[in-house]
């Protein structure tokens, strides 16, 4: 049997600082909200998604780019930022919205994840809506590295789950052994007691904070495995499709 | 029912700049081996054991202390350090070997995470060993910080492990409601699935570094849950028991 990939899971971005990324494919994780908010605006047409550290950045972006296509999006404590045309529900990602535009985002967690996979061989987008698209996008490489956004620079649980069930995913997608390392079997291990659900969401303090702020209907929104069949991928600082 | 503590899990020392361990109890585990060598070393009869980051500190330190009473221990890449006393293996740390020594400890893992944990209300070290007294002693604190050590930054199944065995503990001895968040929930979780035991330790990295350095044995030793009834605890640089 041919050997399959062998897949690490980060739970923070910091700790790529240990091993690394050079020479992997890397996959970001930011399920509340993020890379929901990515996978549902490139299935939904949007020309490219660019991910800034700064709001400041993101402001400087959108003035070297052709203003009638460019939006800019994303949050800070879960709220769209002043001046800004969306947030950060994929609810809002809708192709009326965003077709052939460019996005220029910017969040607490997910995008800063984006930017430091920089040094990976390629950066791909996972959220629970296209776990199957990027299980089969991997199935052929040697070296994968889930990156979870984590909350601040901690543990989330809601990423973890996740990047878990990507792991089985791929597990059950690659054409032989698939390793893993300590901290994929820990998620894998995971996700086979909390589902890909809304209720696993509502367990972890990011989604207790999106109810708080009265977007619980973003945790049965994101919860939909499978919804899209699309792989964005981060070329130099822009999102774009896989195979486009 | 009175509130018992709020338990919070950190996988990397560094997620520690996220929420910090100001005016918490801290507690942490190398639990393959730093802390069970420390646990053994202190309920062996030792003075007191100083963590340093570097050898070079190790060295300064000990010309500094009384060298009849002073040893060197430690590891790099799980091997004793040339002209050190003893290495990282707790078999090593006997009553003959150490009472009344002090000793200076400098360890890959487990010392970074003592010395990052500096600015915490105090702060426990814990291993199997001691998993009971360990609960024992935060049953009446408001913020208990647990930080595993990990293995180079990253996350570690060891650790882990032992921190969600020592969540569960603490759940049970509590006189209350104990909080958990993202990262105890899943520890206790994975606690619940893998037994605090050598065959865990097997399937996790650093388990297995071992096992290929021909310290198997260290497998079984560091297994043994309760072993011993003390909390070593941290005060300024120095750990001494708790009570003392």
């Amino acid at each position: 049997m041919a050997d399959g990939p062998s897949v690490q899971v980060f739970f923070t971005p910091a700790e790529l600082g240990g091993r690394g990324v050079e020479g992997k494919t890397a996959v970001v994780i930011d399920v509340l909200r993020a890379t929901s908010c990515i996978v549902e605006a490139m299935a939904n047409g949007a020309a490219a998604i660019f991910p800034t550290e700064s709001v400041d950045d993101a402001m400087a972006l959108r003035d070297s780019l052709d203003l009638d296509r460019t939006l800019l999006c994303g949050e800070r404590k879960g709220l769209r930022i002043g001046g800004f045309d969306l947030g950060n529900s994929p609810t809002e990602f809708t192709p009326e919205m965003i077709t052939d535009k460019q996005l220029i985002m910017t969040t607490t967690n997910g995008t800063q994840a984006l930017v430091a996979t920089r040094r990976a061989r390629r950066t791909l987008v996972a959220s629970l809506f296209n776990l199957s698209a990027v299980a089969q996008e991997v199935a052929n490489d040697s070296e994968v590295a889930v990156v979870c956004a984590g909350k601040e620079g901690c543990f989330s649980l809601d990423d973890t789950v996740c990047a878990g069930h990507l792991v089985l995913t791929i597990m059950e997608q690659a054409d032989g052994d698939v390793g893993l390392d300590d901290g994929a079997s820990a998620a894998a291990k995971l996700a086979g007691s909390y589902g890909p659900d809304a209720q696993t969401f509502a367990a972890s303090a990011a989604g207790r904070a999106l109810v708080d702020a009265e977007m619980a209907s973003d945790l049965e929104f994101c919860a939909e495995v499978d919804r899209h069949d699309v792989v964005p991928v981060m070329h130099d600082r822009a999102i774009v499709l896989s195979g486009d």
